[in-house]
């Protein structure tokens, strides 16, 4: 255990849309200096390794806009105030996807960057999960979904096929537990 | 391949210390609304799943501000203006640790966070590294080393133990290539 850095004070920083920010500014316990750095409060957010009873992975295509590119993603989104973490994967898979149902149970939680966003991303997985909805897409979605056998998401992950590393992170935990 | 996201216009937004920011108007193509965006300008970074020849894998353990705990995580950091990013991982190695040399070889590069961030993190394995220096720390950290045998390192990656997404990704594609 290290020496804990001290908060001298905390100032309010612009208001960005997908988070609110902050200048906490930290006495390093080493040398003494004063350290501004900035902090995004972020809400936290849910992802879902969901596997159909063919054994394979729900994935979601969409354009990512800081990246400027298209990624190959899990299912997921931001937990709304007041909602368990488990709602919110169900939710998103449901409302993304169109699927539902299945057995679930929890991955673990990951922070989202600890160096500067306070959230934390909670991974699922569920099984024998089906198609029960029509996806419901958000103004700010354009998503399509792609089914992927289990064993080539497995290859995939292992050679560095996802770009996102919440999906990464998620697929390792599901991979630990589930072969 | 989706149809492309257009961009309507792009305004700057608050410079906040670790990435200036911008906000840009996007079409979305599935339903022409526009949406708002808040997208983080960022440096790339690199780290590096660093063994010594006794197979042990370098840590840093440090306080980190964005969840206000400690971490265990492989050393890295940004990549300077101008630097390749293998001369940045082994300069970071050098600073954060004080090991150097070896046989360096590149993991793959993972986005930092594509939804609003635009950079990517480089990931470096090397082997046969050793204490050639002393540790040279920025004003800004407080890091101490951390060896841990590899096999305990695997098992605690498939644990869910290491909170930071880009460690866990670093960890992920070594264990794939080197076994």
């Amino acid at each position: 255990m290290k020496q804990k850095w001290q908060r001298i004070k905390s100032v309010s920083g612009p208001n960005l849309k997908l988070f609110s920010t902050r200048f906490d500014y930290m006495l390093n316990p080493r040398n003494g200096a004063t350290e501004k750095m900035i902090i995004l409060e972020a809400d936290d957010a849910s992802n879902i390794v969901a596997l159909t009873r063919e054994n394979k992975i729900l994935f979601v295509r969409q354009y990512r806009f800081g990246i400027e590119d298209e990624t190959l993603e899990l299912p997921g989104g931001i937990v709304e105030p007041g909602e368990m973490h488990r709602i919110a994967a169900q939710r998103e898979l449901r409302e993304e996807t169109g699927y539902s149902g299945g057995h679930w149970s929890f991955l673990g939680s990951i922070a989202s960057n600890p160096v500067f966003i306070n959230s934390y991303i909670h991974h699922w997985m569920a099984t024998d999960i089906q198609l029960t909805h029509q996806p419901s897409l958000d103004d700010g979605e354009d998503i399509s979904v792609e089914l992927i056998d289990k064993e080539d998401v497995r290859r995939k992950l292992y050679a560095g096929f996802f770009k996102h590393p919440h999906t990464v992170n998620a697929l390792v935990l599901f991979f630990a537990k589930y072969r």
